[in-house]
Protein backbone atom coordinates (compact mmCIF):
# COMPACT_ATOMS: atom_id res chain seq x y z
CA UNK A 1 0.00 0.00 0.00
CA UNK A 2 1.20 3.47 -1.12
CA UNK A 3 1.71 5.74 1.81
CA UNK A 4 0.42 9.16 1.68
CA UNK A 5 3.15 11.70 2.27
CA UNK A 6 3.04 13.61 5.76
CA UNK A 7 1.92 16.36 3.96
CA UNK A 8 -0.86 15.00 2.51
CA UNK A 9 -1.92 14.07 5.98
CA UNK A 10 -1.72 17.49 7.41
CA UNK A 11 -3.95 18.57 3.53
CA UNK A 12 -6.38 15.86 5.08
CA UNK A 13 -6.61 17.20 8.41
CA UNK A 14 -7.92 20.84 6.85
CA UNK A 15 -10.94 19.13 5.76
CA UNK A 16 -13.11 20.09 9.02
CA UNK A 17 -15.56 17.63 8.58
CA UNK A 18 -12.66 15.05 8.71
CA UNK A 19 -10.53 16.92 11.89
CA UNK A 20 -13.59 16.33 13.67
CA UNK A 21 -14.31 12.75 13.08
CA UNK A 22 -10.45 12.43 13.71
CA UNK A 23 -10.96 13.75 17.48
CA UNK A 24 -14.14 11.93 17.76
CA UNK A 25 -12.41 9.07 17.24
CA UNK A 26 -9.65 9.59 19.41
CA UNK A 27 -11.48 10.49 22.18
CA UNK A 28 -12.92 7.18 21.83
CA UNK A 29 -10.03 5.24 21.50
CA UNK A 30 -8.46 7.27 24.32
CA UNK A 31 -11.82 6.57 26.57
CA UNK A 32 -11.24 2.97 25.88
CA UNK A 33 -7.97 2.94 26.82
CA UNK A 34 -8.22 4.51 29.96
CA UNK A 35 -11.62 2.43 30.59
CA UNK A 36 -9.10 -0.90 29.85
CA UNK A 37 -6.94 0.18 32.40
CA UNK A 38 -9.42 0.68 34.79
CA UNK A 39 -10.89 -2.89 34.08
CA UNK A 40 -7.68 -4.87 34.05
CA UNK A 41 -6.18 -3.08 37.44
CA UNK A 42 -9.91 -3.62 39.20
CA UNK A 43 -9.51 -7.39 37.74
CA UNK A 44 -6.06 -7.55 38.86
CA UNK A 45 -7.30 -7.44 42.47
CA UNK A 46 -9.35 -10.81 42.32
CA UNK A 47 -6.19 -12.65 40.38
CA UNK A 48 -5.84 -15.22 42.74
CA UNK A 49 -1.38 -15.25 42.49
CA UNK A 50 0.56 -12.82 42.83
CA UNK A 51 2.26 -13.65 39.57
CA UNK A 52 -1.25 -13.29 37.68
CA UNK A 53 -1.94 -10.07 39.54
CA UNK A 54 0.93 -8.71 38.09
CA UNK A 55 0.34 -9.51 34.72
CA UNK A 56 -2.93 -7.80 34.61
CA UNK A 57 -1.25 -4.95 36.40
CA UNK A 58 1.59 -4.96 32.88
CA UNK A 59 -1.55 -4.63 30.35
CA UNK A 60 -3.44 -1.86 32.78
CA UNK A 61 -0.26 0.09 32.82
CA UNK A 62 0.16 -0.61 28.71
CA UNK A 63 -3.15 0.56 28.06
CA UNK A 64 -2.27 3.87 30.25
CA UNK A 65 0.82 4.23 28.04
CA UNK A 66 -1.95 4.06 24.92
CA UNK A 67 -3.99 6.39 26.29
CA UNK A 68 -0.59 8.88 27.43
CA UNK A 69 0.51 9.04 23.53
CA UNK A 70 -3.52 9.52 22.05
CA UNK A 71 -4.16 12.25 24.55
CA UNK A 72 -0.61 13.88 23.78
CA UNK A 73 -1.72 13.43 19.82
CA UNK A 74 -5.01 15.24 20.78
CA UNK A 75 -3.82 18.26 21.75
CA UNK A 76 -1.02 18.41 18.66
CA UNK A 77 -4.32 18.88 16.72
CA UNK A 78 -5.36 21.18 19.61
CA UNK A 79 -8.35 19.32 20.78
CA UNK A 80 -9.11 19.40 24.51
CA UNK A 81 -8.80 15.54 24.98
CA UNK A 82 -11.25 15.01 27.63
CA UNK A 83 -14.05 16.88 25.52
CA UNK A 84 -13.41 14.76 23.18
CA UNK A 85 -13.54 11.64 24.91
CA UNK A 86 -16.35 12.74 27.56
CA UNK A 87 -19.51 11.57 24.57
CA UNK A 88 -17.84 7.77 25.46
CA UNK A 89 -18.29 7.68 28.96
CA UNK A 90 -21.74 6.61 29.04
CA UNK A 91 -20.72 3.55 26.23
CA UNK A 92 -18.21 2.44 27.73
CA UNK A 93 -19.45 2.64 31.47
CA UNK A 94 -22.33 0.28 30.69
CA UNK A 95 -20.26 -1.56 28.84
CA UNK A 96 -18.13 -2.35 31.78
CA UNK A 97 -20.77 -2.05 34.28
CA UNK A 98 -23.40 -4.91 32.55
CA UNK A 99 -19.86 -7.24 32.23
CA UNK A 100 -18.66 -6.80 35.57
CA UNK A 101 -16.63 -9.97 36.63
CA UNK A 102 -17.50 -12.73 39.04
CA UNK A 103 -14.09 -13.84 38.85
CA UNK A 104 -10.79 -13.65 37.75
CA UNK A 105 -10.92 -16.05 34.74
CA UNK A 106 -13.43 -14.31 33.39
CA UNK A 107 -12.06 -10.84 33.66
CA UNK A 108 -9.36 -12.80 31.89
CA UNK A 109 -11.39 -13.66 29.26
CA UNK A 110 -12.40 -10.16 28.46
CA UNK A 111 -9.01 -8.85 29.07
CA UNK A 112 -8.19 -11.48 25.79
CA UNK A 113 -11.32 -10.70 24.25
CA UNK A 114 -11.56 -6.96 24.70
CA UNK A 115 -8.04 -6.01 23.62
CA UNK A 116 -8.39 -8.48 20.45
CA UNK A 117 -12.02 -6.56 19.57
CA UNK A 118 -10.23 -3.45 19.85
CA UNK A 119 -7.35 -4.38 17.24
CA UNK A 120 -9.81 -5.43 14.69
CA UNK A 121 -11.22 -2.18 14.71
CA UNK A 122 -7.56 -0.31 15.15
CA UNK A 123 -6.71 -2.17 12.25
CA UNK A 124 -9.61 -2.21 10.58
CA UNK A 125 -10.52 1.85 10.87
CA UNK A 126 -7.18 2.55 10.34
CA UNK A 127 -6.83 2.18 6.39
CA UNK A 128 -9.58 5.15 6.27
CA UNK A 129 -6.74 6.96 7.77
CA UNK A 130 -4.84 9.95 7.10
CA UNK A 131 -0.97 8.51 7.91
CA UNK A 132 -0.05 10.47 10.89
CA UNK A 133 -3.62 9.37 12.38
CA UNK A 134 -3.02 6.09 11.68
CA UNK A 135 0.30 5.83 12.81
CA UNK A 136 -1.05 6.61 16.23
CA UNK A 137 -3.58 4.70 16.37
CA UNK A 138 -1.86 1.70 14.78
CA UNK A 139 0.43 2.20 18.44
CA UNK A 140 -2.28 1.19 20.80
CA UNK A 141 -1.67 -2.21 19.26
CA UNK A 142 1.04 -3.86 21.05
CA UNK A 143 0.04 -6.65 23.18
CA UNK A 144 3.33 -7.20 24.79
CA UNK A 145 2.69 -10.70 24.74
CA UNK A 146 -0.42 -10.65 27.39
CA UNK A 147 -2.18 -12.80 24.96
CA UNK A 148 -0.55 -15.78 25.06
CA UNK A 149 -0.32 -15.61 29.02
CA UNK A 150 -4.14 -15.26 28.75
CA UNK A 151 -4.80 -18.32 26.32
CA UNK A 152 -2.10 -20.25 28.90
CA UNK A 153 -3.87 -20.01 31.76
CA UNK A 154 -7.27 -19.89 30.57
CA UNK A 155 -6.10 -23.64 28.97
CA UNK A 156 -4.88 -24.73 31.90
CA UNK A 157 -8.07 -23.89 34.05
CA UNK A 158 -9.98 -25.99 32.07
CA UNK A 159 -7.65 -28.85 31.64
CA UNK A 160 -7.63 -29.27 35.76
CA UNK A 161 -11.83 -28.26 35.62
CA UNK A 162 -13.50 -28.54 32.02
CA UNK A 163 -16.84 -27.49 33.80
CA UNK A 164 -15.66 -24.04 33.36
CA UNK A 165 -15.21 -23.92 29.41
CA UNK A 166 -19.36 -23.73 29.49
CA UNK A 167 -19.50 -20.80 31.79
CA UNK A 168 -16.55 -18.88 30.00
CA UNK A 169 -18.24 -19.87 25.92
CA UNK A 170 -21.04 -18.36 28.16
CA UNK A 171 -18.84 -15.38 28.96
CA UNK A 172 -17.39 -14.48 25.76
CA UNK A 173 -21.37 -14.61 23.98
CA UNK A 174 -22.06 -12.04 26.36
CA UNK A 175 -18.88 -9.87 25.96
CA UNK A 176 -19.53 -9.51 22.05
CA UNK A 177 -23.25 -9.05 22.73
CA UNK A 178 -22.26 -5.91 24.39
CA UNK A 179 -19.86 -4.99 22.79
CA UNK A 180 -21.84 -4.66 19.32
CA UNK A 181 -24.87 -3.38 21.35
CA UNK A 182 -22.82 -0.13 22.74
CA UNK A 183 -20.99 -0.10 19.50
CA UNK A 184 -24.12 0.46 17.81
CA UNK A 185 -25.30 3.17 19.87
CA UNK A 186 -21.99 5.65 19.49
CA UNK A 187 -22.28 4.96 15.91
CA UNK A 188 -26.28 6.34 16.33
CA UNK A 189 -25.04 8.95 18.36
CA UNK A 190 -21.57 10.37 16.59
CA UNK A 191 -22.01 11.53 13.11
CA UNK A 192 -18.87 12.70 12.39
CA UNK A 193 -17.16 9.41 13.44
CA UNK A 194 -19.93 7.56 10.81
CA UNK A 195 -19.20 9.19 8.18
CA UNK A 196 -15.39 8.88 9.01
CA UNK A 197 -16.37 4.93 8.05
CA UNK A 198 -18.81 5.63 5.49
CA UNK A 199 -16.78 8.16 4.12
CA UNK A 200 -16.50 11.91 1.66
CA UNK A 201 -16.44 12.60 -1.71
CA UNK A 202 -12.72 12.40 -1.91
CA UNK A 203 -12.63 10.02 0.82
CA UNK A 204 -12.04 6.37 1.06
CA UNK A 205 -14.84 4.53 3.12
CA UNK A 206 -17.23 1.39 3.38
CA UNK A 207 -20.51 0.83 1.58
CA UNK A 208 -22.84 -0.93 3.42
CA UNK A 209 -22.46 -4.16 2.20
CA UNK A 210 -18.56 -3.34 3.02
CA UNK A 211 -19.65 -2.37 6.58
CA UNK A 212 -21.24 -5.66 6.98
CA UNK A 213 -18.23 -7.83 5.63
CA UNK A 214 -16.23 -5.60 8.49
CA UNK A 215 -18.66 -6.72 11.24
CA UNK A 216 -18.59 -10.46 9.45
CA UNK A 217 -14.50 -10.02 9.69
CA UNK A 218 -14.84 -8.82 13.97
CA UNK A 219 -17.08 -11.66 14.72
CA UNK A 220 -14.80 -14.68 12.62
CA UNK A 221 -12.09 -13.33 14.53
CA UNK A 222 -13.87 -12.98 17.83
CA UNK A 223 -14.55 -17.32 17.02
CA UNK A 224 -10.96 -17.59 16.29
CA UNK A 225 -9.81 -16.17 19.83
CA UNK A 226 -12.35 -18.15 21.93
CA UNK A 227 -11.14 -21.18 20.05
CA UNK A 228 -7.65 -20.44 21.16
CA UNK A 229 -9.08 -20.22 24.46
CA UNK A 230 -10.47 -23.95 23.80
CA UNK A 231 -14.03 -22.10 24.52
CA UNK A 232 -17.13 -22.52 22.27
CA UNK A 233 -18.27 -19.38 20.16
CA UNK B 1 29.32 11.20 50.31
CA UNK B 2 32.17 9.08 48.19
CA UNK B 3 30.42 6.34 46.26
CA UNK B 4 31.49 2.83 47.01
CA UNK B 5 32.75 1.31 43.58
CA UNK B 6 30.72 -1.31 42.31
CA UNK B 7 32.93 -3.75 42.72
CA UNK B 8 32.50 -2.42 46.94
CA UNK B 9 28.69 -3.40 45.53
CA UNK B 10 29.00 -6.52 44.45
CA UNK B 11 31.45 -7.60 47.47
CA UNK B 12 28.67 -6.54 49.88
CA UNK B 13 26.30 -8.95 48.38
CA UNK B 14 28.77 -11.41 48.88
CA UNK B 15 27.46 -11.32 52.60
CA UNK B 16 24.80 -14.25 52.65
CA UNK B 17 22.79 -12.36 55.40
CA UNK B 18 23.26 -8.59 53.46
CA UNK B 19 22.13 -10.35 50.29
CA UNK B 20 19.18 -11.62 51.79
CA UNK B 21 18.05 -8.92 53.53
CA UNK B 22 18.57 -6.75 50.03
CA UNK B 23 16.45 -9.45 48.78
CA UNK B 24 13.89 -9.04 51.82
CA UNK B 25 13.87 -4.83 51.33
CA UNK B 26 13.53 -5.08 47.56
CA UNK B 27 10.47 -7.81 48.14
CA UNK B 28 8.97 -5.22 50.42
CA UNK B 29 9.23 -2.58 47.77
CA UNK B 30 7.98 -4.35 44.92
CA UNK B 31 5.14 -5.19 47.46
CA UNK B 32 4.45 -1.95 47.88
CA UNK B 33 4.75 -0.63 44.71
CA UNK B 34 1.95 -3.50 43.22
CA UNK B 35 -0.21 -2.78 45.75
CA UNK B 36 -0.01 0.90 45.09
CA UNK B 37 -0.94 0.18 41.87
CA UNK B 38 -3.99 -1.27 42.85
CA UNK B 39 -5.00 1.13 45.33
CA UNK B 40 -4.49 4.35 42.96
CA UNK B 41 -6.36 2.38 40.10
CA UNK B 42 -9.09 1.55 42.61
CA UNK B 43 -9.59 5.10 43.99
CA UNK B 44 -8.81 6.66 40.11
CA UNK B 45 -12.56 5.19 39.58
CA UNK B 46 -14.01 7.19 42.26
CA UNK B 47 -12.37 10.42 40.97
CA UNK B 48 -15.88 13.06 40.17
CA UNK B 49 -13.55 14.20 36.60
CA UNK B 50 -11.70 12.58 33.57
CA UNK B 51 -8.46 14.57 34.36
CA UNK B 52 -8.68 13.25 37.91
CA UNK B 53 -9.38 10.44 36.80
CA UNK B 54 -6.17 10.31 34.24
CA UNK B 55 -3.74 11.58 36.78
CA UNK B 56 -4.52 8.83 39.25
CA UNK B 57 -4.15 6.56 36.62
CA UNK B 58 -0.98 7.97 35.94
CA UNK B 59 0.34 7.92 39.48
CA UNK B 60 -0.77 4.04 39.15
CA UNK B 61 1.45 3.43 35.91
CA UNK B 62 4.20 5.08 37.60
CA UNK B 63 3.88 2.76 40.50
CA UNK B 64 3.88 -0.40 37.69
CA UNK B 65 7.10 0.67 36.54
CA UNK B 66 8.71 0.89 39.45
CA UNK B 67 7.38 -2.44 40.34
CA UNK B 68 9.18 -4.23 36.93
CA UNK B 69 12.28 -2.42 37.89
CA UNK B 70 12.25 -3.45 41.07
CA UNK B 71 11.62 -7.31 39.88
CA UNK B 72 14.03 -6.87 36.95
CA UNK B 73 16.95 -6.41 39.87
CA UNK B 74 16.02 -9.34 41.90
CA UNK B 75 15.89 -11.06 39.12
CA UNK B 76 19.63 -10.08 38.05
CA UNK B 77 20.50 -10.78 41.87
CA UNK B 78 19.14 -14.60 41.08
CA UNK B 79 16.15 -14.21 43.55
CA UNK B 80 12.48 -15.12 42.85
CA UNK B 81 10.72 -11.85 42.92
CA UNK B 82 7.02 -13.63 43.77
CA UNK B 83 8.82 -15.46 46.67
CA UNK B 84 10.47 -12.08 48.09
CA UNK B 85 7.29 -10.03 47.58
CA UNK B 86 4.87 -12.77 49.22
CA UNK B 87 5.78 -12.50 53.18
CA UNK B 88 4.99 -8.49 52.52
CA UNK B 89 1.23 -9.27 51.23
CA UNK B 90 -0.72 -9.50 54.78
CA UNK B 91 0.99 -6.59 55.75
CA UNK B 92 0.31 -4.56 52.84
CA UNK B 93 -3.56 -5.93 52.35
CA UNK B 94 -4.44 -5.09 56.25
CA UNK B 95 -3.26 -1.13 55.13
CA UNK B 96 -5.15 -1.25 52.68
CA UNK B 97 -8.06 -2.69 53.90
CA UNK B 98 -7.96 -1.23 56.77
CA UNK B 99 -7.65 2.48 54.98
CA UNK B 100 -9.97 1.71 52.14
CA UNK B 101 -11.29 5.26 50.97
CA UNK B 102 -14.92 6.20 51.29
CA UNK B 103 -14.47 8.81 48.63
CA UNK B 104 -11.96 10.62 45.65
CA UNK B 105 -10.57 12.96 48.26
CA UNK B 106 -9.87 10.03 50.45
CA UNK B 107 -8.02 8.63 47.74
CA UNK B 108 -6.44 11.53 46.75
CA UNK B 109 -5.00 12.27 50.46
CA UNK B 110 -3.87 8.23 50.89
CA UNK B 111 -1.66 8.91 47.27
CA UNK B 112 -0.17 12.17 48.25
CA UNK B 113 0.52 10.89 52.42
CA UNK B 114 1.49 6.95 51.32
CA UNK B 115 3.71 8.31 48.36
CA UNK B 116 5.67 10.90 50.73
CA UNK B 117 6.28 8.10 53.26
CA UNK B 118 7.27 5.58 51.19
CA UNK B 119 10.03 8.33 49.49
CA UNK B 120 10.91 9.09 52.99
CA UNK B 121 11.77 5.63 54.08
CA UNK B 122 13.61 4.94 50.46
CA UNK B 123 15.73 7.89 51.32
CA UNK B 124 16.68 6.62 54.73
CA UNK B 125 17.33 3.68 53.96
CA UNK B 126 19.43 4.27 50.66
CA UNK B 127 22.05 5.64 52.68
CA UNK B 128 22.65 1.98 54.18
CA UNK B 129 22.64 -0.03 51.05
CA UNK B 130 25.63 -0.87 48.50
CA UNK B 131 25.67 1.38 45.07
CA UNK B 132 23.97 -0.77 43.09
CA UNK B 133 20.67 -1.58 45.26
CA UNK B 134 20.58 1.92 46.86
CA UNK B 135 20.56 2.97 42.82
CA UNK B 136 17.52 0.83 42.40
CA UNK B 137 15.61 1.88 45.30
CA UNK B 138 16.14 5.68 44.62
CA UNK B 139 14.45 5.31 40.86
CA UNK B 140 11.64 4.62 42.71
CA UNK B 141 11.44 8.20 44.15
CA UNK B 142 10.16 10.19 41.24
CA UNK B 143 6.70 11.40 42.24
CA UNK B 144 6.35 13.00 38.23
CA UNK B 145 4.79 16.18 39.32
CA UNK B 146 1.67 14.08 41.11
CA UNK B 147 2.53 16.40 44.80
CA UNK B 148 1.37 19.40 43.24
CA UNK B 149 -1.59 17.91 42.12
CA UNK B 150 -3.44 16.52 44.76
CA UNK B 151 -2.08 19.42 47.01
CA UNK B 152 -3.80 21.71 44.39
CA UNK B 153 -7.25 19.66 44.35
CA UNK B 154 -7.54 18.77 48.13
CA UNK B 155 -6.91 22.68 48.84
CA UNK B 156 -9.50 23.54 46.11
CA UNK B 157 -11.92 21.17 47.93
CA UNK B 158 -11.64 22.97 51.01
CA UNK B 159 -11.64 26.54 49.30
CA UNK B 160 -15.10 25.33 48.46
CA UNK B 161 -16.16 23.77 52.13
CA UNK B 162 -14.12 23.77 54.73
CA UNK B 163 -15.94 21.47 56.56
CA UNK B 164 -13.91 18.70 54.59
CA UNK B 165 -10.39 19.77 55.91
CA UNK B 166 -11.41 18.11 59.56
CA UNK B 167 -12.17 15.21 57.75
CA UNK B 168 -9.24 14.54 55.94
CA UNK B 169 -7.23 15.49 58.88
CA UNK B 170 -8.77 12.84 60.81
CA UNK B 171 -8.05 10.39 57.55
CA UNK B 172 -4.12 11.52 57.25
CA UNK B 173 -3.88 10.38 61.57
CA UNK B 174 -5.48 7.12 60.55
CA UNK B 175 -3.01 6.96 57.44
CA UNK B 176 0.02 7.14 59.53
CA UNK B 177 -1.34 5.07 62.09
CA UNK B 178 -1.66 2.26 60.06
CA UNK B 179 1.09 2.10 58.25
CA UNK B 180 3.29 2.58 61.68
CA UNK B 181 1.25 -0.12 62.91
CA UNK B 182 2.17 -2.42 59.51
CA UNK B 183 5.83 -1.03 59.76
CA UNK B 184 6.11 -2.41 63.01
CA UNK B 185 4.56 -5.85 62.55
CA UNK B 186 7.06 -6.38 59.28
CA UNK B 187 10.28 -5.35 61.41
CA UNK B 188 8.88 -7.73 64.18
CA UNK B 189 8.68 -10.55 62.08
CA UNK B 190 11.69 -10.18 59.33
CA UNK B 191 14.65 -10.65 60.66
CA UNK B 192 16.97 -10.03 57.98
CA UNK B 193 15.34 -6.78 57.24
CA UNK B 194 15.70 -5.30 60.59
CA UNK B 195 19.37 -6.51 60.57
CA UNK B 196 19.82 -4.07 57.72
CA UNK B 197 18.30 -1.27 59.81
CA UNK B 198 20.36 -2.11 62.59
CA UNK B 199 23.90 -2.85 60.54
CA UNK B 200 26.23 -5.43 60.97
CA UNK B 201 29.97 -5.57 62.20
CA UNK B 202 31.24 -3.79 59.06
CA UNK B 203 28.19 -2.78 57.83
CA UNK B 204 26.62 0.73 58.90
CA UNK B 205 23.25 0.88 60.84
CA UNK B 206 21.23 2.46 62.56
CA UNK B 207 21.78 2.28 66.73
CA UNK B 208 18.45 2.63 69.04
CA UNK B 209 19.14 6.58 69.55
CA UNK B 210 19.09 6.86 65.85
CA UNK B 211 16.33 4.72 64.94
CA UNK B 212 14.76 6.79 67.07
CA UNK B 213 15.51 9.83 65.32
CA UNK B 214 14.31 8.14 62.02
CA UNK B 215 10.47 7.90 63.20
CA UNK B 216 10.72 11.67 64.17
CA UNK B 217 11.60 12.43 61.33
CA UNK B 218 8.93 10.37 58.91
CA UNK B 219 6.48 12.09 61.70
CA UNK B 220 7.88 15.27 61.50
CA UNK B 221 7.54 15.09 57.17
CA UNK B 222 4.40 13.55 57.28
CA UNK B 223 3.32 16.61 59.40
CA UNK B 224 4.70 19.26 56.49
CA UNK B 225 2.40 17.27 53.90
CA UNK B 226 -0.34 17.60 55.97
CA UNK B 227 0.29 21.35 56.42
CA UNK B 228 0.70 21.42 52.41
CA UNK B 229 -2.59 19.81 52.06
CA UNK B 230 -3.96 22.72 54.52
CA UNK B 231 -4.98 20.00 57.34
CA UNK B 232 -4.02 19.64 60.61
CA UNK B 233 -1.55 16.67 61.11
Amino acid sequence: MEEPSPSAAARALEDPAYAAAVVELLGAVAYGEISAFERLAQDARMAPRLEDKAELAKMAAVEYTHFERIRTHLEGLGADPMAAMTPFAAAFGDFHTRTASSDWLEGLVTAYVGDGLAADFYTEIAALLDADTRTVVLECLSDAGNSEFAVDRIRAEIARDHRIAGRLALWGRRLMGEALTQAQRVAAERDALTALLTGGVDRPGLDLAAMSRLFTRLTENHTKRMENLGLDA
